[in-house]
Order: C-alpha cells, then structure tokens, then sequence
C-alpha cells in the first residue's frame, strides 16, 4: 500500500460541506467517488479540515491509500476530468505511511473577506461578506491581538453535529492579522488548530467589536467563561476561505515526482 | 423630464446578455422592469454597449428619463433591493439632456482574463478563459501593438444579429496592452469604439498568434481583406469584462448629489 496526498481547492457554494452527510453533496464523497471510479476500488478518504457548507478552499488537504500504481500526472488530470469545475485537485504526490492529513499539520491558515461597501460588486457576492456597515478598525485591531496565542477556545467553538471526537480546546493562534483595503477587509487567521466554527466565531466577535457592542477588553473574559454562550456572532459561511495546511517537510513528502 | 445616468456591474454568467431577446433574461429587461416598478411608468433604458451572453461588466452606462422626482440615494438603494444580487447598478446621477449613453462616450475599456495553469482555479471559472497552452506572449505583444491606431476593424467584427443600424467600421484602438502575471494573462483594450464581437475576435487572434497559427506579421494583411471570412478564433464570452465607458465630464454630469 502507498499513501498519498491531494490537495485540493473548492468552491464550497453548492455543497453541503467537506464531510458526507445525508442532506446535499458532499466534496469528499465528490473526490472519493472520483478516485474510486479511475482506480477501481474502494478507498477511504481523510480530509484535515471539516470545513461547513458554503465554506471555500484554496488548499484544502487530504490522503488516501492504494495497492494500484499508476503515474501520478495522469491521475491528475482523470480526477480533475471526472469532477465539476467546482473542485480542483491542484497536486497529488506520494507521502510517507506514516502522514496524517489531519494529526500531521503543523499549520492551518484561513481567511475571511469582508466587504463594507454600500453596494457589493457581484462578483463578490459568493466569496465576501457584504456588511454595509462603518466598522472601527482599530479597535478590530486591538481584539486581533487578544486572540494571539495559547488559549482555551471554548467560548469561541460549536458542538459539532455528530462524529468527532471530544477535542482539545488549547489551541495556538500565530498571528491574527487585519488588512483593509478600498473598504474591503481581510481577516487572516494562523494556527495549529481549530475548533468547529472557530474562525467564524471570532470573525463575528471581531465584527461586534468593530460596531461598537463589545470592547477588545471584553474578550478576555469570554475567554475566561468557557462557555459558548458568552461567545458573540458567527459570520456567515461564504466569506471563509481554507487558505493552506502547513506540514513537516521531512514527514510528508517522499516524491515531488508530478510525471 | 430629466435624464439620469446608470453605472452598472453584473456577472453575465445567466443572462442573454445586455440587450432585450426573445431567449432568455436581459440585463436591460432586469434594470429596466426594476425602474417601472418604483417609477410607476414605463420608460426606454439605453445602454452604452450590447455585451453578449455571458459577458461581465464593472462599468455599463445606461440612460432613461422620468418626470418623477426622487433622492438619488433612496432610489439606489431600492433598484439594488429588486435587483438580482448578479446586478448592482454602483451610481445613478442626473445628466444633461443632451447626454446618450452610447452615442456621448469618448472611449470604452474591456479586459480579457487568460488562465494558462494546467488546472483552473473554481473561483475563476466564470470569469476568466482557461486555455492550458503555453503562449509565445512576446510574439502576442508584438500582435498587440498592430491592432493600436486606427483601422477599418471590418475584418475583427461579426454581423450583429438583428435590431442595429449599419456602423462605421473605422475605429481606434488607444491601447492594447498584455500583462502576465503567475500564468494568467489579462489583455487591456481601449478604444473610441468597438464593433460587434470585435474585443472577443482580436483576443481570439491574438491567441492565434501565442499559438503560433500566424505571425503578428499577418495582421496588416487580415485587416486589409475587410472580411470577417479572413479573421481568426472568436475567445469565448466569459473571460470578457466591460471596464469602464468614459464621457466628457462637462456635458454628461449635472449633479454629482447622491443624497
């Protein structure tokens, strides 16, 4: 058995979410059907991050195991024939056994696009949340640095539906950055891990912030409740993109071979 | 009466176009149906250029004439409210009676969006022509600086379909530039005028020329031919934007009041 990794871009729109459930079309069961049919067999297909419904991806990951051997560049380009120009497989290589698409990150990065516009562009309605409000920046900025660091997260996670484990709340934010530009935010979020709705838990508190019904003060205490009801908002789902997953050099990549 | 100016984006993805057909939904018909119903009359909506079926715009001008009064802001904020989030009209000021949406503009700006990755990003699909071709672009760049001046484009146009008067074909291109950037490639197109398919034939040649099926050098004899019958590839419709369409300053804007 060989294991490899895929990594892989979304526009989460139209589907019910990187996990297969029962309600709507799944990207995992889309990508794993397509493997399944050009390798002709079954195979089980472990993404690192859940990411929601509507919820984007620039560089979603995910490995699989095969006993079939096949070149590497021409299962690229079958995967990306068989499935909706919707997703995109933009690599595929060969990892060592013992890399983990989920356990082996080191870092995630997402991002958040806020639009304050009066009017949004429509290319932008999809991929941007249009708030049509005055946020006050700086501020926004003084809570960024409020969620650096190591903390308990639980006031900032939802109970996921079903099927996960009970996690570690103590997660590590490297940097929580807010870029503005022409009355467009982006939020940008690093870490090595993230609860379920955490980015846009925090989005939405940083949101409250910036409109004034809550102080950058205040959330060392919603930190400190550790209770999901002292939390703040959630921003929607659309605005969110999983922008990359960082793993050891060493561990993962055994072949860069793309032939 | 008095005569107000329309600057309008939209996504082209699901419409026949600009203009007014008997298949499917216009842009115009959209804008047009929204300004009735909160005028109360019916009125004649003119715009500046007939995009094609699946041809964006970030900048549409259009004009009609009411004897209502109304604040300029609340009746923006009500067209974008019946509107389709795939329509924002960005402005709405009051103009000279003398202002025509086409036949006052100065000079038009398209673009045209190239992606030659082996694989498409999903959030690009609809807006950006994927070739996955390697493209000679200094020989493109050289077929760029051909099209500049001013030409009888009679070769670069098709036969609109119906419903237009007979045009001059003499037109003059003030720029046509090539910009690369990480394999995708934008062409930026600004003229005094531009005749029916004429953005979407010269990129198509253009392409050609990248292709290396003509040289830059068998422009001057496809202009010469005045035949369509002469010219190349037609690029398809989606990876075209409208830009902007501008008008002497002095005769098109009486008020720039937005309250």
């Amino acid at each position: 058995m060989k294991k490899y990794k895929l990594t892989i871009a979304y526009d989460g729109t139209t589907f019910c979410g990187w996990q297969v459930q029962s309600n709507g079309t799944s990207i995992q069961k889309q990508v794993q059907n397509a493997l399944e049919t050009i390798l002709s067999h079954k195979l089980d297909l472990t993404g690192s991050s859940r990411t929601d419904a509507g919820v984007h991806a620039l560089g979603q990951v995910a490995h699989f195991s095969t006993d079939k051997s096949f070149s590497i560049g021409k299962l690229l380009f079958s995967l990306n024939g068989l499935l909706p120009h919707t997703i995109r497989i933009l690599s595929l290589e060969e990892v060592d056994e013992n890399f983990h698409a989920r356990y082996s990150a080191l870092k995630k990065t997402y991002r958040y696009h806020l639009c304050l516009e009066p009017f949004q562009l429509p290319f932008d309605r999809l991929y941007t949340y249009h708030l049509r409000r005055k946020l006050d920046i700086e501020e926004m900025k003084k809570a960024c640095l409020e969620f650096e660091g190591t903390h308990d997260f639980t006031s900032f996670a939802n109970e996921p539906h079903s099927g996960s484990c009970a996690k570690n709340p103590i997660k590590t934010l490297y940097h929580v950055d807010l870029i503005e530009k022409d009355h467009h935010l982006t939020l940008l979020l690093e870490g090595n891990g993230f609860l379920y709705k955490m980015v846009r838990n925090i989005v939405g508190t940083l949101i409250d912030v910036g409109s004034g019904k809550i102080s950058h003060k205040d959330i060392a205490r919603i930190f400190a409740a550790k209770d999901r009801k002292e939390g703040r908002s959630t921003a929607p789902a659309h605005g969110l993109f999983l922008v990359k997953i960082d793993y050891n050099k060493d561990s993962s990549e055994i072949s860069s071979n793309e032939g």
